[in-house]
């Protein structure tokens, strides 16, 4: 439930171009330790796009593909998100098992989907765009913890 | 599926000491800045407990109640977990919506979900231990990036 | 050492316009939890400038306003960095007291300095830019761990 | 300034037990990912001693063992910390390169330096306890961002 799997050509065209764009990120990766590199764009309601890739260092502190995207569009003033997507490789090899985004990135992804008022779209993509699956945030993170948990309004960052 | 509301009276009896434990940490929080305090506790393949309050920073750097509790565990030297609860109280109000660990400590839950090469229980709680919702880890984190994900072998750290 | 307090007149023209657009991107940061508002801006080798703000979330994980320009560089390609700024304020106050950036940016900052080969100028300033601090990093972090602690190439990301 | 390189044998014996108990933990890191194992300890006020180690997941989640260090004296009840001592070895090889702890583990020590209302001695070493640094809090981390930055009190967390 709230997960589909799908093909490159089965995604809206919107989606695809969202999903070619965190591929364009994926190939700036900073990722020189763990050699595995992914990029991420995210979609907002007025129908912009924005795009991080990951960055690692020396120790664990690092920002994620998802993160940096999500970060990108709040500089910009957008805070509705509709979409998200994520794509990876390794350095050493395709990634051919899709995976979500990582738990902390979730968290990330939720906290706008709080501020929208409308679950995200998370298309999850392997490094060839194939196999794809497109998953709610709903679906990737139940029974979270967000603003209505701490009480806390975010509606004054809609438009 | 994976997630059962239930009553303290309803927890087995490991359950109600682990979700003890964890409401004893909690007194403990160091919360300065959110008011929100947060145990958790862990118990171990070989039947250990170990516990953790959440400590937060002038910045947004932190650590939760579970990182917390796993790494109570990990310093001695276990690695297998088979459970984890969580409970949490605001210094303003009682807490009466159960809500699952944040994403972040999913990501690490479900780390040692794989060493252990078992779902994990998490047992959820609002602060008068009611409601409890008893979660599967891989309910909470559906699609997870893990070892496998980069290849990495996690078994050696099984007892 | 390492350390001089200055005035915006007493900034190049060049740190100038890059605190301005640090202050621009504070204004757009997504901070409905502590009200603390933070805008950040690298400039790279190239003498391109990219910005960030700080975005929070309900839990404790979050994105820095100092990661979110230095990931919006990595994400263009950029990872020679010569200059960062970064301004606060509160909504309910001015920020008058200048404080450099949070320990786990300044492992960030770090590894680019690694990167590029060189030590970066850190502009802290309060929320009226003034009063201003220019800092090393080195500085900033002496005794720093970074990627020659783990025997790690990172001179393929020079241009 | 703030910084004394040193021996074991030329540290007090608190700090050479508190080094040793680091050592212990060291050996308990999980650190499949990197094979980086850090351990760390920390002495509170009032003489007790807590210990952590390092724990990775397969995305940049973590929990540093300066932070577990930390975790295991809160959840105990003891916030007021007077040093902390870590220690290091790669799977791979011994580090004889002293480095301090990572940023945002220095963040967190800052925290506790304001509960204390003391600077913070910070014992690194490398792998063979040789050399060693003795550094203050206050110069591994200048012009810090603290609890006085958001106005919050944190006296209380004294005993």
């Amino acid at each position: 439930v709230g997960m589909r799997p799908t093909t490159y050509e089965g995604l809206a065209e919107p989606y695809r171009r969202l999903l070619d764009r965190a591929a364009l990120a994926m190939e700036k990766a900073y990722a020189p330790y763990t050699g595995f590199c992914v990029g991420a764009a995210v979609l907002t309601r007025e129908g912009e796009l924005f795009a991080g890739a990951n960055v690692e260092t020396a120790s664990y502190v690092g920002v994620c593909a998802e993160a940096a995207a999500l970060a990108a569009a709040v500089e910009q003033g957008h805070y509705e998100i509709m979409a998200l997507a994520v794509i990876s490789r390794s350095r050493f090899y395709d990634v051919t098992r899709v995976a979500g985004p990582c738990g902390a990135c979730r968290q990330l992804i939720n906290e706008f989907a709080q501020v929208t008022g409308a679950d995200i779209d998370v298309i999850c993509a392997g490094t060839r765009k194939d196999p794809i699956v497109v998953a709610k945030l709903s679906a990737l993170l139940p029974l979270s913890f967000g603003p209505v948990d701490t009480e806390t309004d975010v509606s004054r960052y809609r438009r």
